[in-house]
């Protein structure tokens, strides 16, 4: 395994209970016991190395030196129409695994509003997507995750241009030069270009991917009225999932941040 | 949803049981009903519109009408070191969306030995995660899959050679240019370059992706030898069901199938 065993600021000086996933990973994949050492993280903070101190009954004793900074985000933030629950916590992990800035969970007209329930967002479901995510790609910083109620508030808020400054100073620009990001809505229906166009070299990019039955026409129009590009990932439907990982994955590639 | 109901051939003629996953979905999400029509398509066969002839006790009786043809294939395979059982559900229904030529599934040397024994690939779980993803692409055609006990044992095969009339038919050349595939391993840890450099214009493509923990150096000479060029996506570690469904994603970028 590549990745980092992270912890919680509050985790800090307490023993790590044995039955935590991370305690299990530590001492049964990893085989690690007193005196071993292994690579870890503080979620907002830096990357180092973890001491195990002691194995005792109440957990693991551990004692931590980070030093590292972590690797710089990818400046891109990504909205996205309210997935199933458990395609949720996947998708979190997945954009958390890339390093973007931010996830906005948005409330589409042709999205299912049950989804919007979801538990994940309030029992930590969530923040432990974005962990996983992140320990996996050796990072500590987590996407900033929030969520809109319609694309409207989405659109009107504009979150992006708060997330700028971050997004400006991720895509190793000079933050006095005020780049504009570049928007772009997924839409395989009613598109005005392919991805494969697209030139973000240096640019920030907002992408919106839509919820499995994709935008009303209502919601295109929105877009486009606050600068969105409509862009196609091919021709074939894709998973709400899949269509996110693929956005990003473009936007990277486009941003020059591949390699 | 934009996806279509898809049949096995062995399957018309006869009722579709009530409890079927399709025919749930006929009843209880699109409402269908007697007399109703739905787009419809045969595994394998071609695509058009069913008709809900009766809804009986032991099942909805249905009638094709097909005529059209699916669409062109992706000309990429893929070959992975074999993921968990849960992910690997998940990636073949991902890949056969992107409509990929052929998937190998390869035991590779840091690769978990216990995944290989999966049932899915006897108890038609695969097959099942294949018509789901070409469904949802509104296709009819499953990529070809394929298990190899070791790299070794894939690198001597050379599966994409005999793939490669119909690679190079989905590509959209002449066969007889006999194009060479561009032969590509991901790995983010010994790299040669970036996916990002890569220009696959008009060639079709073979992806190799590792296991969860990469490439042993002898299986990176053994790719080497066999022509594969090392490339990375970005220097994040990445789960190897994204990894795959970013170096597709990449792929088609690279071959100007995106748009």
């Amino acid at each position: 395994m590549v990745n980092i065993i992270l912890f919680e600021p509050i985790e800090i000086g307490k023993p790590l209970p044995k039955r935590d996933e991370r305690a299990v990973h530590l001492l049964k994949v990893l085989h690690k016991n007193t005196g071993d050492s292994f690579d870890a993280g503080v979620v907002g903070g830096d990357l180092g190395s973890g001491l195990i101190e002691a194995v005792r009954l109440d957990g693991i004793v551990f004692s931590l030196d980070v030093k590292e900074s972590p690797p710089p985000r990818l400046p891109v933030c990504v909205s996205v129409g309210f997935p199933r629950p458990i395609q949720l916590k996947r998708l979190l992990r997945d954009l958390s695994n890339f390093g973007v800035e931010a996830i906005d969970l948005v409330g589409t007209d042709m999205g299912e509003k049950s989804y919007r329930d979801t538990k994940l967002l309030t029992d930590g479901g969530a923040r432990a997507a974005l962990v996983e995510g992140a320990a996996q790609a050796r990072d500590t910083r987590l996407p900033l995750l929030s969520v809109y109620a319609t694309l409207d508030d989405w659109l009107v808020e504009r979150p992006w241009d708060r997330a700028r400054d971050t997004l400006v100073s991720a895509s190793g620009r000079d933050r006095s030069l005020r780049i504009s990001p570049i928007l772009i809505a997924a839409d395989n229906v009613r598109s005005e270009g392919s991805f494969g166009l697209l030139n973000t070299m240096g640019h920030p990019v907002v992408i919106a991917v839509g919820s499995e039955r994709g935008w009303s026409d209502r919601e295109r129009d929105e877009l486009e009225s606050a600068g969105f590009l409509r862009l196609s990932m091919g021709s074939r439907a894709l998973r709400t999932e899949t269509a996110c990982i693929a956005a990003v994955v473009l936007a990277m590639e486009k941003t020059g941040k591949l390699g």
